[in-house]
């Protein structure tokens, strides 16, 4: 099977290697062509387009930043739709609005292209380990088709409905992770105001009731000062205007979103924005 | 070793039945005489005075509603100060303020009685299990002391510092808690309002790095629509009151909490009082 990979950051970089590992055929594609090289390094065909990668490909994953990123990747001069042929499928592993990824999947039918949309929790550790979530929403036998290759990838493959379904599945994770992270923010901040041994604090507050993948995993990067991204503020900050977006749509009272919204706009506008998402914690100074 | 243990509520009753299971010489006593039946049937010995528990007993536990009730049961006519030997310990296993903590344990003192705060998390599954986490202040030999018999009640058992310092690690945890039960209950409403089938949304979401305790536990509760008490939202709420009180004197804008509290007030409000604290659910109408 001829995979096409298209966007290296974070996330996508370390996705394309496991596919690569797998066993599958990669040929990958990113804007920034220094991210290709170690990809190339590790077997990958390097090309230099989005059309050129979908040419050959049976699957094109795309794993950019946001909305207008996927737009651009599958529908502009250059991109996927110009390349691929009929039968091919699209999986759009990005986090993007659920309303947008209706309309890209329809006009990829036109095409006889089928899309899913795959988009994934784990951040930068679950990616590089091949752990991530994946929340994928399609017809469920082109899931069934590639579950192979997402396996590759991910752990935990949960079929969540027709196109945009994984998607809005994302949003409901973007909203329950928001609301975690502030958890562990403020839990930490008052632990440290109370003047308590913060290490013991997480060792005590995460095997119980309150514990969270973020307290876990991200308490102790506070805690060490470590603000590295393995998910940006920025890329945070836009689930959450997707989320925030998608809440009012549904016409929904949502305090906890609209809080964790606001508080990221926040950050963005204080210049936080290439800090992992735990350098929300500096918000505030104390 | 002789263990007296006052209040048998939700929390208490598994976990004075935990500790005589273990081995232990345990007396109860509780102000519903009704609640002893099962722990005399088991072993205990059961009692009629707060005083009179403590009249025999190496260590008396401590575990009821709130700071009032511990003040009443430990210095009111007929309680704990009134029968408890010199050289005994005071273990109070309820969650209450670290101020008047700290004043308990000066004014037992006094009487050369050493107190523990050791408030528990892990609610009643984690009761009725054994396996709660317990955050300790006090003295450290006195923890050492009494471990075996916390280790019968809990499988976590952190010392954090000081009289007040188990205290103030719970607030630190209940603030915690409540932000990830508010995720899981923000983002269940998403989903059910996007129209996603729920138990597999938290399939998808539980296991990356959105995934909390709250939305493993209290998630298949609130999708199944099972509103009974764990932990009530009564008791919640007392606790968003300690942790609002607790960050407004440290003078910390914490604003997760507040909304918690906030919320957990209007559910009061709205006579939710006596249902799981995943009946916040309830609070909106969608």
């Amino acid at each position: 099977m001829n995979v096409g990979f298209i966007g290296l950051g974070i996330m996508g970089q370390p996705m394309a290697r496991n596919a690569l590992s797998a066993g599958f055929a990669v040929a990958v594609y990113d804007r920034m062509e220094s991210r290709c090289d170690a990809l190339r390094a590790a077997g990958a065909v390097v090309l230099h387009s989005a059309a050129e990668v979908s040419a050959s490909a049976d699957v094109v994953i795309t794993m950019v930043p946001d909305t207008a990123a996927v737009e651009d990747v599958l529908f502009s001069a250059g991109g996927v739709a110009e390349g691929i042929r009929p039968g091919a499928v699209v999986i759009d592993m990005s986090t993007i609005s659920p309303q947008a990824t209706e309309q890209f999947a329809a006009r990829l039918r036109e095409k006889s292209v089928e899309m899913l949309d795959a988009p994934v929790s784990g951040g930068e550790p679950g990616a590089i380990a091949g752990t991530l979530s994946i929340m994928v929403g399609g017809a469920r036998p082109v899931l069934d088709r590639f579950l192979p290759l997402l396996q590759s990838m991910g752990k935990r493959i949960v079929y969540c409905g027709g196109n945009g379904a994984g998607q809005k599945t994302k949003v409901v994770n973007q909203i329950v992770g928001s609301l975690n992270l502030l958890a562990t923010i403020e839990g930490l901040r008052v632990a440290k105001a109370a003047g308590l041994d913060l290490p013991e604090v997480v060792q005590a507050v995460a095997g119980g009731a309150a514990g969270s993948w973020m307290l876990s995993n991200l308490g102790p990067k506070i805690i060490a000062g470590d603000f590295n991204p393995g998910f940006s503020i920025r890329l945070h900050a836009k689930d959450l205007r997707l989320a925030n977006e998608f809440t009012q749509q549904l016409g929904l009272d949502t305090p906890g979103t609209s809080l964790a919204h606001r508080l990221f706009e926040e950050a963005m506008k204080q210049g936080l924005e290439n800090l992992g998402n735990q350098g929300l914690y500096k918000l505030w100074s104390d």
